[in-house]
Order: structure tokens, then C-alpha cells, then sequence
């Protein structure tokens, strides 16, 4: 998908959300536990309830690790289903892989050839040649960890070098010279508010895929205010809050709601630079 | 397994070698492609050649996952092969996963449950939650990023602080909080050499996993001059050099010669420390 695409796609839909299939078989509800494959019954209900709302699903790719070859049948299910009937959606593996360059090049095999996903998010501590493998595919959109949304990304990801530049910004910087706004993207944590400010400064025209909106505490009119660009440049994740809003038989309609309630507070917030326009 | 059971087995086999299995099924001797599971009898016969002159294995994640499902099954029967035949091997999983605390859960779930790895390699940059959760497996092992073998670990890795701390070294000296170095070892690359001497300054008594000899043209004689600290502390890595010394149906006895010739060098170099005591 190109990133003209993507923007006609949010237009369209009047939404920037991504639903996140972060898919724990511990929570789902209990009825589902008599189909074959719960997670993806499970899934199959909640991307038919939310598909309206949303331009992109991402999933989670340990949640169906951790059930093994069971977990991995649930993904391949899924990604499958989405892309027949859902063809317009984004479909991201959040792997935050990256390893050396013959190794980095099979996990690309993996998530680009034998599953079919148009974007993967990458760990940039390993550098250029730990990413350069998965840029490789067109059509398909490298997302580089840059700022995430937990606790932790204070302690590395906020290192200052002697003039002041911080390890996120290095990130951004120097992974900018490796690939177009229309081959990466960059996940920024909604919890960082204000620093969206800064990214925007060394990345204004790229797409940044934010999670921490909902559980993690992020504001989403915060992230649209300092984030949104002139192609709305994000994709806003929402997991939990979504697939999780109920544990009864009505759960695909509780999530529906709350994802059409995250897209009608988007919608307001695309006018801002559609009427800018 | 313990440190002390580790170091027990180093001692007994006079080795630290540990073997790679980055079995790419494109470059397995083509007489195994009759084989149910090519894969697997490739492993196997690498194993069986070479567990005398080894005392860990490491599974490189991305080889198996790039062949789906059925390279998920060769995994799992590549494991339980090497648990059951010789239990006295630390089983590696190279997955260099890491992320928020709920969905680093799943991968330790994943790695240490359903698959029974003794370890697990993580990158740190999403710092201190992101690590944790691996670490509540009482005899499972976090094998941390710190300093890798590619020729991108300059990009950040070597990173300055304005008080002229690398990032390396502040991943080091953080994470060396959170774990002992009972539960904790770092892989550093072998291509960088006397780097080691800074680094056994921040962590002079934990082990290292150290890849890059060989292939990628690390030394294994100056790792071992400024790595080896009173408990060996070095598991040195050899993938390609040893599984694919030979293409043909002697594949195995290739490898086996391979990896023995590194445990005769290992042995000597073994007998610094031992000598010392």
C-alpha cells in the first residue's frame, strides 16, 4: 500500500485508528473456548465489527507465539482473512524484530513472503544493516521503533549525546537517510505528548504509528494536536480498550462501539487539516 | 542450569563453544530434501556431530519462522531432540525479542513455556519493562544486546553521553540492576576485540555470549585474551563455519571435525585460567 493510498484510505474512513489484535486466549470470552480455534473466532468478530472505524489492524505476534503452532494457525488465519475481505486494510506485524543482516533478511522472508503483511515494526539498536534487509519489498513500510510508550523508553531511548541529541532523535535522523516517507514509518508512544513537537521537526512528513491511547494513559487529542501532519502522518493503535471493552457474547458490538467512538473523535480532529486545505 | 552447572560442563568438555543452528533450508545438503523434515534431519545429525565439542546450542529464530509453520514444528522437534539426548546442553533461543511488559510476557511464555529454552537473547532498547518479565523463570537465562557483531552496532550502540558513557556501556551498567549475574549474560561481538576489556571493567563476572568468529571475522584468540574471566565467562559462537563446512552427504562429520578444531583451540585457551587457580 502506498502512502497515498494509506491518506485516501483515512479520508475516506475518516478515521486514522488501528485496532490492535493483541489476542490473549486468557481473556477472551468464554463461549468462543468451544469454537476450533477461539483466537481466531475471536478475531474474525471483532475485524467484521471494527473494519468500518478503522484503516489499519495490527498484530500483536507474541500473543499467537506463546500458543505455539496453534497461535501461529490463529495468525495466518487472521492476516488471510483480512486481506480477502478487508483488502483495504493495513495489516502490521508488531515483531519489533532486527538482527544481523542474513538474519534480518529471514524474518523479512517470514513476515513478507510466507505471511503477508504490508508492514513490520523493527528495533533499531542493531543499526542500517540490521534494517536495510526488510526495506527490500516494495509496497511494504518498515516501522522503526523510535520512542515507545512504556516506562522503559526512559532509560535508554532519552540518552543524551554531548550536544544534547537524544537517542530517539539519533534514531530518527540518521534512519531517515535509509528509506523514503513512503517506505518507513515510526512508532512514537502517545505517552510522550509534547515531544510529538520534536519528532515533528526531524520527521515532519512520515507516517508515526502511536500506541499507549487508552490502557497506557495517552491523549489522543494530544498526539492529533502535535502530531497530525498535512497527510495526517498517523495511525493511532488502540488494543485493549477495543477488543477487550467486553467479556460477554456481545463483545464484537462492544468493541464496534468503542472503536466508532475512537474514529469519531478522529474525524473531528482530520477537519483541522482538511479544512486547512 | 546454573552458572555453576555451566561452568561444570566448560570444564568437562574443554569448551565453550556454542553451536549455531541458523539452518537455512536452502543451503542444507540436497540428499535431506527426501527427508519428511528437511530441517530437522539436518539438526540432528549437526547435533549428534557435534555435542562432544559443545556445551550450548543457539536456534536462530528467524530461520524457522521464515518457513512457517512447518519450520515451528522443526524447532519444536530440534528442541526436545536436544533436551532429551543431551540434557546437558543450554538450548538458546537468538530471538532478540523485547517489548512492552503484557506482550514481553507472551514471548517469555512462548520461549520458557511452550518451548523449554534455557535462554533467550533480548534487545534493550525498551529498557527496564521490557527486560523484567523474562526474568521471573527461576533457571532461565536473559541473554541481553549490549554490544552485537554487525557492522551497524556503530549507528547507536557506540553512541556517547556528554560524560563520554556509550550506550553499550549504559545498557550494562543499567541492566546489571536488574538481574545477577546468575540470571543475566550480554551478547558482545567478537569483531570488536579488545573493546571486551572495557566491558569486563562494567561486568567482570558474567558470562558473555559472543558471536561474530568466523564468518564474519571475528578472532577467536582475542576474545579469549580479553574475555575469559575465573569462570571461562564466554560462550563463543560458530554458526556457518561448522553447519555448512561441507555440502554433501559428509556434512556432519564436516561439521563435527569443524567444531572440534575450535574446542581444541578453546581448550588451550582454557588452561590460562585454569592454571591460574
Amino acid at each position: 500500500m502506498t502512502k497515498h493510498e494509506l491518506y485516501d484510505n483515512i479520508l475516506d474512513k475518516e478515521s486514522f485508528l488501528c485496532v490492535g489484535l493483541d489476542t490473549d486466549i486468557e481473556k477472551i470470552p468464554p463461549h468462543l473456548m468451544r469454537e476450533d480455534d477461539p483466537v481466531f473466532a475471536f478475531n474474525r468478530e471483532i475485524i467484521d465489527a471494527t473494519q468500518a472505524w478503522c484503516v489499519a489492524c495490527k498484530l500483536n505476534l507474541a500473543f499467537y507465539e506463546s500458543l505455539g503452532i496453534k497461535g501461529m494457525t490463529s495468525l495466518e488465519k487472521t492476516v488471510t482473512y483480512i486481506r480477502r475481505n478487508y483488502p483495504d486494510q493495513l495489516i502490521i506485524a508488531d515483531a519489533k524484530r532486527g538482527d544481523i543482516g542474513n538474519t534480518s533478511e529471514m524474518y523479512a522472508r517470514a513476515i513478507f513472503e510466507y505471511a503477508d503483511f504490508d508492514a513490520l515494526t523493527i528495533a533499531p539498536y542493531m543499526g542500517e544493516d540490521s534494517v536495510k534487509p526488510f526495506l527490500a519489498y516494495p509496497g511494504k513500510w518498515v516501522i522503526l521503533l523510535a520512542l515507545t510508550s512504556n516506562k522503559g523508553s526512559e532509560d535508554f531511548q532519552m540518552m543524551s549525546d554531548a550536544d544534547g541529541e537524544r537517542l530517539f532523535e539519533k534514531v530518527l535522523r540518521k534512519s531517515k537517510e535509509w528509506a523514503t516517507d513512503e517506505q518507513m514509518m515510526y512508532v512514537v508512544g502517545a505517552t510522550h505528548g509534547k515531544v510529538f513537537e520534536d519528532i515533528r521537526k526531524i520527521v515532519p512528513d512520515h507516517f508515526l504509528l502511536v500506541p499507549g491511547v487508552g490502557a497506557q494513559g495517552g491523549s489522543l487529542e494530544e498526539v492529533a494536536r502535535y502530531g497530525l501532519n498535512n497527510c495526517c502522518g498517523l495511525l493511532v493503535n488502540s488494543s485493549r480498550q477495543i477488543i477487550y471493552a467486553d467479556s460477554t457474547e456481545r463483545f464484537a458490538e462492544a468493541a464496534g462501539a468503542e472503536a466508532h467512538k475512537l474514529r469519531n473523535e478522529m474525524s473531528n480532529y482530520l477537519r483541522w487539516i482538511t479544512n486547512a486545505k
